[in-house]
């Protein structure tokens, strides 16, 4: 069992997002990527058969790529992985992403 | 894409936890568990090769099973879906599950 306490992932860097790989399995990888203000996770997308779910924590800013709309604390988008997606903060954000399978 | 806003997943039930199916597809299962405080999730296992999140959104309680410990907001446990797990909440308490691939 891997314990994860994401009340302490709360880092962030200013030259470009934190990123923290969390858990990593053959069957799920999970990762944090924290943003300042105005950094981004460019639109990407893998031609993988797997499912990427991105979940805002805390923050405001905008879901990018195929399925642009707003983002905040509690906004959830789950997609196959060779869907274009990205994101951009607004404000500081925490994001946490998963994927299933690993890629 | 599947779109969840998780701020609006709140409702209870008196009898039992209220469990909401927010996503399904051969490689991930996502549900909403909300509890009264005193409602539980007996321990329980899978026999089968997939990873189980369990993932504190709000409130106050208990990891039991194989990895007893106190569980709130951002406690996130991740494991093998054959180790035992289940929770108990000792206030309103909303959990978020993940298993990948779906059982």
């Amino acid at each position: 069992m891997k314990f994860i306490d994401l009340t302490q992932v709360t880092k962030f860097t200013p030259d470009k997002p934190f990123r923290e790989l969390l858990y990593d399995s053959a069957n799920l990888r999970v990762l944090a990527f924290n943003f300042e203000a105005g950094q981004e996770m460019p639109v990407h997308s893998h031609p993988a058969d797997s499912d990427v779910t991105l979940m805002i924590l805390e923050g405001e800013g905008e879901f990018t790529g195929a399925n642009e709309m707003s983002a905040r604390a509690g906004a959830m988008q789950i997609m196959p992985v060779g869907e274009p997606h990205g994101l951009k903060a607004h404000t500081r954000l925490r994001l946490l992403v998963f994927i299933a399978p690993t890629l």
